[in-house]
């Protein structure tokens, strides 16, 4: 997490202010919890309240005792206590520190999923826009990097929401596993606590009750959650790759938006780089680096060792402060785009009609041509566009004339059936049915 | 995938005969809705069916028809033409090679999965009965491999099967993930193949239809995949280490199975090494190993390259092979464990009753003293046990007869009353609490 | 490890058959010592050899023991008896399992890196090979995909080139760090074994004797030995990256090599597949997986753990026979890369010269116009040549002829300084000091 | 990098202070070597360097003027205009952004990795101190964590001195990987300027020239490196997971030092809980963390993209802050380690003296018994014991004892002959042999 890459709503909730904030709501609605038991006085739940709400925690003091105590809850509690006077004694009766670090730090990672959630919406909308404009701006298609056969710019960002949409399930069934609340004691056995309070700062907290937790939050969650980061971070790679190949010079279909005055190079007017989306693959690096170790943070020793805060302090900021920023950079990059229509048909007839080819020789063959001969009639005519294509000649050839001026083939097929086989529309018929799926 | 880490039924899975069985059922399956469409006669469809059925795929005749060919689909083809004969030219019309490729990857990863859940619930139940069984055999709980205050052995099973539960739910939105058939010809736009092809072929097969294929189902499924085999791997760790720590020499709390003839050093008896358990240790760094590449296989280029697939056909039998052994061995733990309750209490009574030394304090300033002295009274009863213990005295003092002979404690407290802390069942009066979570 | 991208060699060196073959030689390795030592009688020694040297060891009868003893080593020794006879008593005296095994793995490790420096020498010879060929063969250098300034393709070469040569001296250093040997027995004391044994066993194999074992070698030296085969796979991934780039339909400067019968697709013959590269860039992936498990693996608790067993039973075949493949494919690319010059040029001149603006712009500073109005001058010419390519216009006009009918360019250039700055030779000139550096 | 895990002087090394100072010594000395090549006066470099010398580069004002130019080199050396005046002109000629960037990046890295070399020595020479202070404290050895023979803790020292010195070694190597410099111009061919001027930018630096940049220096380089430090935090997790093993309130052979003051509970004067090392378990998860991003950054697109970017201004940071901390905090941690000897020998001696029962199996067969009855004669003692072990019994039976009273035994040993066998010096004989293959 550095400046850089960070957004202010997403480190705020890391910030030292909001956990000693979250950390004081879970103890003051323990003690309402305590006193709707009878354990303390209301009055003292009620003052804690007043005071608590009143009052902004120093976190200087905080760190002061810490430096003394050696322990940070410790730490926080006796600075309530300041600030709370005599009825502080009631805080924290029969709780344990993990109880209130993990259940702090399952509020904040549920507050950050709020957040991403919110990015993953902006994102879907921002696709979809561009999905419905492109919808049927022919691209050609390409598997392994060569050209295949046309598709639609509508049809990649139809993809990528589709994508994108798996991703904000994926992560509202992460929000789910991490939205547990444990206040259950050392050792988690409830020995000096009642479960009715773990139940409403559950509530109070919009967590869920953790069923067993054993004085820490089991990190298989936290695991299932940094995993779920993971691969959205992969499919941002996966756009801004798309996107980086678009840019390419020879490529040149779409184009991060350049702002007027930015210059992408102090000598060479052309050189817009598409660095936006060359830092989203780095940032998809990133969020992924922390998956390995949650998953080792899984395998606590016995009821708990504390091998998995260190990691969690680092790691819970970093990934999730990363991700917003990159969601939102990707936002931005799909909505500002710059998308060059023409450009896409030149190249794809750059190969001069050869992405027909599979249409004339399947034709040939349903006229009764065998298909070994079919093969060969396409063949002779594709490969002059090809070699041209390679040489990058002038004036190269075009397929469509070269079959119409080949003797073998006009046997078999009519200029109009020949002529039939290169229309762009036969490819695109079953986008709207795409669409439907995907948006309907 | 080693044949010492393998079980037949999941190598079976990804065995060349089911392989090429799916594939056949994939293209058999097409031709039926093809035919359905009117595009090829229903008796072909029907032909292939039976000489399909029929027939033995004769593995080594395909693969040296890859090697002529290098290209798998179409070795598989041909050698399916040998087979069927003159309807043979209706199969696979309007297919692209990834259609039946990433559907039958798909349909393989599912059963593979249809294995892992059958092993989860055995195991569930392998952990539940033992749960049960030591609901309340009373053991130390650890915090920092440190003694803390009493468990119950069940209460640790509680947690296993809570854990492991949540990751069948993982597993079955994993299988839901995964389970999607793409039959929509090359770059995916459904040009040359009807999209009711798919539907019919997805039904078939037990799959739902990809909403919008590229020629490739997208990889972001399969990332999610192996990050849940993973997380899995994560809590197989979990439970190996706790028996890991449990069966050391000086903890010795309990034991893997050791069957009669074994031996585990040809000199010492007591050497019984937990070996499974280190083993399923090894085994999860495995399983985890793939969730990297998997992450790293979701930014194809453009509308597909083929970097994932070398991936894949190591990735994915290794990693299903690997987790389902780790889970069967991991139940076959759980069922023969040796659990030692009576060393249990006494390791917990090792440290002379100091377990209770918490709620001494608590009662004493209950009783009005300090808490200050509270503290100094509890300790320097408590330091006399413990140094006794960590030097291993013979005959060290017992916390409890420290207390009742100090005049000090004993002006606050009486002796029914000092002896009312050492009560084990006031640790375990909230089991049944947690256990009707867990297995209510 | 599968067939599919496995060689003969390297699997040989994880058979059973080559495994049992090195523990015998281990273990009479041993023997000769200890008969030195007066420990074991001298002919007992020298029919073990006669008679193990002899034998073929029969994997079926040892599995069959392992059966029944559950321990690997044991059966192996059972086995060996059966061959040797009498003296097999005087064999593993003072060993430890680990003695043999840890040994054995540390000799085929060592054999494997003896195979992959192998193959990294015709690498670096076929890199080399083409390095000269294209020194002088100018094509544009890219940054962020984006064309930047010339360079040449033997300058690619070159860079591939010291970046292997790198990974070579990485992978000796690799060597070292395996290449040990423990004969230390239980713990690694030396109790019942003479450290004279260890170092005649080290010296026999080929190997050093670890300084100090604890039963096990230390797994640093083999997180470090991943980690290095991870390293190099990066470096495959990169150059198998730059080829996939160079043939993208659009860019086709080099194109993997296809064999006269190959079809890249039934239908479309211009369908060349980057497939070995993707290939390479999936392979790649497999091997970096294993680093993170050796890493896993170091921590093994106190003198010695089985947890690391497990991984380096999959993960030593499976990183070097990979590893290995992967290599040797890399190879076969680079020698029957087809490199098309003239597509180099062509592309490069697509820009209509825009590549030298950079110099031209400095000559009109140097001929004192202000660093603002050159840019200005150079931009507006440069902008045409731009939107023509952008758009793909026939006829583009050329930077060199925009710039001499530019009026204000002129005042402070003459035609032939203005010439002068679109010289390719300006920017190759340094090409010789690179080689020098790289193989010289 | 977070405050709680930091030390400020390596903190410093990555201070925007340390970086613009590094920027403006890499333009400085390119001033003199463009000024040794007659291609700028002299005086303006001298200029330079009195001025840049002499002033604070303001880092709120080279901020303002990224977010203008969004270029940090540019608004670096707008900045550095102000200061130097008229002469700033010459500055940065031929210079590539990069050149600047990445030379900066690995004179840090240089820098980091001499605190870390620091820090090394300070550790070995600690874990050398304690490993002569114990060199012949025994202590039982644990294979599987069950006992097994006997060690000294001076060994286990030794161990983990050899495994750090081979750590050390793999660091200087990593340094010579990164102490790399470019000063090539853009895509590297030294077009527009002399390889002169790299020389003699990379000897003022400490560096070495890249042999062949290309725009960038090659991150395989960098891959390597952070691969070493992920070597090196998984032996600081080795080291301190032997520590939590030991500090475990059944073993309790050592404990991390705890100061006067400090509470490890509120209530439970025993609760010393191994914090220190549970908390490097976790730093060392993050700095492997590392690892996988920096093998990703190795293949960048062409001459160069900019994904590895973001990665490393997060990564380099991260991981040498964290490593030298982690590493500071484990030189504390065994030079303040609070050992127990007598309780080690306590420990081992809880088996009632079984860890020498192979000694006496072996003592039998010697004296013609047969393995078998051997064997059958050991073990009917040795259970005895065990089993009073394993049930905690109260004055358990002794090895010893039993077998002196077995008269099937004492037929054929004689007591001195048994006696001579419980002889712990036996396996501390070649202590001295380890100590010199490690110090000496």
């Amino acid at each position: 997490m550095i400046p850089r890459y960070s957004r202010p709503q997403m480190v705020d909730i890391w910030s030292p202010e909001t956990k000693f904030r979250i950390w004081f709501e879970i103890e003051a609605h323990g003690c309402d919890a305590l006193a709707d038991l009878g354990v303390i006085p209301k009055e003292a739940a009620s003052t804690i309240w007043d005071k608590g709400n009143a009052a902004t925690f120093d976190i200087e003091r905080i760190d002061a005792i810490e430096r003394e105590t050696k322990h940070d809850v410790i730490a926080f509690l006796t600075h309530l206590a300041e600030i709370v006077g005599e009825p502080a004694r009631f805080v924290h009766q029969g709780f344990t520190s993990s109880d209130v670090l993990d259940t702090t730090l399952n509020v904040q990672l549920m507050r950050a999923t709020d957040l991403l959630l919110e990015d993953m919406d902006k994102l879907l909308a921002a696709i979809k826009k561009r999905a419905e404009e492109h919808k049927y701006t022919v691209c050609i298609g390409r598997s392994h990097g060569i050209h295949a056969e046309p598709v639609t710019f509508g049809l990649k960002m139809a993809q990528a929401y589709a994508e994108f949409d798996r991703c904000k399930a994926r992560l509202l069934a992460a929000r789910e596993e991490i939205a547990t609340c444990a206040i259950s004691g050392a050792v988690g056995t409830f020995a000096n606590i009642d479960p009715a309070v773990e139940e409403h700062v559950a509530k109070s907290m919009g967590l869920k009750p953790e069923p067993v937790s054993t004085q820490v939050i089991p990190r298989d969650r936290h695991a299932m959650y940094f995993a779920v980061l993971g691969v959205i971070a992969s499919s941002i790679e996966r756009l801004a790759t798309e996107v980086r190949h678009l840019q390419r010079t020879e490529v040149l279909e779409a184009e991060e938006f350049f702002s007027k005055g930015q210059k992408g190079s102090s000598a060479m007017p052309h050189k817009r780089n598409p660095v936006l989306t060359e830092n989203l693959t780095g940032l998809s690096r990133i969020v992924r680096a922390f998956v390995t170790p949650a998953l080792e943070n899984v395998a606590l020793w016995h009821e708990r060792d504390i091998s998995h805060s260190s990691v969690e302090r680092m790691a819970a900021p970093d990934a999730t402060v990363t991700l917003d920023f990159a969601l939102a950079r990707l936002t931005n990059v799909v909505e500002n785009l710059v998308v060059y229509p023409e450009r896409m048909l030149a190249n794809m007839d750059a190969l001069g009609g050869l992405v027909h080819s599979q249409r004339v020789l399947l034709a040939l063959t349903q006229a009764g041509v065998s298909r070994e001969d079919s093969y060969r009639l396409v063949q002779r005519n594709a490969m002059k566009v090809w070699d041209a294509y390679q040489q990058r000649l002038p004036n190269p050839p075009v397929f469509l004339d070269e079959l119409l001026a080949d003797d073998d083939v006009r046997k078999a097929l009519s200029e109009e059936e020949i002529r039939d086989k290169f229309d762009i529309g036969y490819h695109t018929k079953h986008v709207d049915t795409i669409f439907d799926r995907v948006f309907g």
